[in-house]
């Protein structure tokens, strides 16, 4: 039975953004195994009810519906054990949580403040309203104001991949000399970025762009032919 | 032969308090290694020449000086393979060193702006100088400064905690059910912190307090009895 992901998408189907949902892609790929991506935008949370909740992505593998990267992570790494690890060991997935919650709360509001309004250019119209509402209440300020300035603000973005640049500077992935789930975590924010704005978030020359080259090269280069920016 | 490690020392002979020592103290431990920790100041430069360097820790193992606690860490991991593995395997390995940068780079100079006049009221006086110098050359201040208005500082700097909190409150240490080198790398800089100073970098109730208490306990309380203040 092919796995199903609900994946999220823009107003025209095939631009799929949502950096949580990337993690996703990736780890299936890396696990060699097929799914069907079904486009969602954010107001179809029926679709996807079964799955107790009411955001993207959400797995739905041999009638079982699991939502929340991490724990489809986890899924994946359980039930087909005898595919490429995705963790490298138990060691290796409890430093994973770290690099995901370092992920969620600095990598990912970098980057929204980056391209919030950008996000919704390319939203479905009957996401427009709702996207809109709940990110201006997030962020306490308009979408205009919070993407304003951001050429100054990039260079605050870039100093905070400090550790990040460090680290894939020394070794070609975070996961050492292959991929591993923390990379794909990581990967997710920027592909976000990649296929929702032409602005540039990362200097040509910095060992982080030289990482997501990488990155897009994998499994026969899936991210870069994502529809997105070449950026 | 037994290994030797120099090792910061205060006024008080006793008083070690360098994170990146604390970092090499507990890997020994983990490993189950005896060590004769020397005690090193700044200004003995001299005494740690062979390391080809400057700063603690140095290890000296077999008449091989290593110097650097993430290249000492590597060495005892290589070098007593039978031991306890202090990264469980080669994913642990490279993701322990994402949390190696984010100690260096987020949560070190954090704990030094809430402490740095505390470290220079500890040192030997032959160490006050060079240390004053050096560290308002880095913070481009006086230590007096650096270190005023920590009671409203400190906020931001539990808040920069926060992929920490996460991890250590879903699992008992960051390198999951047990401790790993990362939880050490992570714990030295709350180790500087309390051997250094009354100040108290952590609230009651915070997941990360809890998960320190646990890390005071390993090995049979050897951080926890170390010179120091109750905080």
């Amino acid at each position: 039975m092919t796995i199903r992901v609900y994946d999220l998408a823009g107003a025209e189907a095939d631009r799929r953004f949502s950096p949580n949902c990337w993690r996703t892609h990736m780890a299936l790929a890396h696990k060699g195994l097929a799914a069907d991506a079904v486009p969602w935008r954010f107001t179809e949370k029926e679709a996807i009810a079964p799955s107790g909740q009411g955001r993207v992505p959400v797995l739905v593998d041999d009638g079982k519906w699991i939502a929340d990267s991490s724990v489809i992570a986890d899924h994946l790494e359980n039930a087909y054990p005898e595919r490429k690890s995705l963790f490298g060991g138990a060691a290796g997935q409890a430093l994973s949580r770290f690099v995901s919650h370092w992920a969620d709360l600095v990598l990912h509001p970098g980057v929204a403040r980056l391209v919030v309004l950008d996000i919704w250019r390319h939203l479905a119209e009957q996401d427009k309203a709702y996207f809109r509402k709940t990110r201006e209440e997030r962020f306490g300020a308009t979408l205009e104001t919070v993407q304003a300035d951001r050429d100054r603000r990039v260079i605050q973005f870039r100093q905070s991949l400090e550790p990040l640049r460090r680290t894939v500077h020394a070794q070609p992935f975070l996961g050492g000399d292959a991929p591993l789930y923390a990379d794909y975590v990581v990967f997710g924010a920027f592909q976000w970025a990649r296929c929702i704005s032409d602005f540039r978030i990362l200097e040509t020359g910095d060992p982080v762009a030289a990482w997501r080259e990488r990155m897009l090269d994998l499994f026969d280069g899936l991210a870069r032919k994502a529809k997105g920016y070449q950026v």
